[in-house]
């Protein structure tokens, strides 16, 4: 006999599929699912649907939008460029209320481990954003981790012949970890001590 | 200007309605979502509707099934009821593998501080179980806490004029933990409790 009759476990499994959730935790997530009332379920899924359905990335910087070029490309500081590795990390530099400028999602880094090169990442998009010219700074923000520092010293490379001034965040934020999981005030610092590389 | 895009900040805010979810966790399960694909998503979301949807409480014992009498009222021994709180106790039980009689679900426990009383759990459900007759024994596993104590004295007080066994899981220390970590209560009770070997 199933311990689950098979629609609880249907969706027990799909909560496994949450990043760090397992079998117990999905089964509590299952049951506050079932006490809801038909109409919160019904919510909760359409917000499912519609997050995948009406996302995309902005044509101009590849972050998350539901329009064609993203709020923060359209009202902001167009001369300063803040290179990051995922979507996330924009949400993570924005907490901090400290940039004024723009961003640029790469969607990955390059790391020659796991098979990604330069050219599989939006580097050549950075590089047309920055040759259209008015742009003063790039600012990188990728992880302090190896692929982070690698990737960061490569644009640098790319676009220090163009008389672009590239700076990084200043190391406040600790070595080895994810700019995701950084604290605001850390942010903040690392922000305001950016050295020119 | 707002952290979220609107179809995330929804996702995002449905999550938090799960237990134990704060904004980071249900924002990385958001970002999780996103970066399904679109049948993955819809998969998700039907879990969660069809959960809702199909499952309903067995009109017997009210643990929860997708049929009129689950599974284990239809073919297991049904002189042994084991009285629990909430379906999810059922779960925990059956995880045992040791017990073979069917379940009584309460859905709650008395509890006059949150303005619950006998009448508001499914206490009279359980007399008309036992009086129709074929009931041995009635096993309480409620929780050992004050409100599921009280609730197992009061069922006892309400079968045992029946005629009927009335019992209640042992308490004690946990299997494979240790009496240094174990609490002064537990260690009383379960100094009470010693049994002969």
């Amino acid at each position: 006999m199933n311990v689950y009759i098979e629609p609880i476990g249907k969706l027990i499994n799909q909560f496994t599929k949450l990043p760090g959730v397992g079998a117990k935790t999905a089964q509590r997530y299952a049951y506050k699912i079932i006490n809801m009332t038909e109409e919160e379920a019904a919510e909760f899924a359409e917000s499912v649907i519609n997050a995948k359905k009406k996302v995309r990335y902005c044509k101009i910087c590849g972050n998350f939008t539901d329009m064609e070029v993203c709020e923060i490309c359209s009202v902001r500081d167009t001369s300063l460029i803040c290179v990051v590795k995922e979507p996330k990390d924009v949400l993570a530099m924005e907490k901090a209320h400290e940039f004024k400028g723009v961003y640029h999602v790469l969607h990955g880094t390059i790391s020659p481990m796991d098979g990604i090169g330069p050219n599989d990442i939006r580097i050549k998009e950075l590089l047309s954003r920055v040759s259209a010219g008015g742009v003063n700074e790039v600012i990188m923000a990728t992880n302090p981790d190896v692929e982070g520092e690698a990737t960061a010293m490569y644009i640098s490379s790319l676009l220090k012949p163009l008389g672009i001034k590239v700076s990084r965040l200043a190391h406040g934020i600790p070595m080895g970890s994810e700019l995701e999981y950084a604290d605001e005030v850390t942010i903040s610092r690392a922000l305001l001590d950016r050295k020119e590389i």
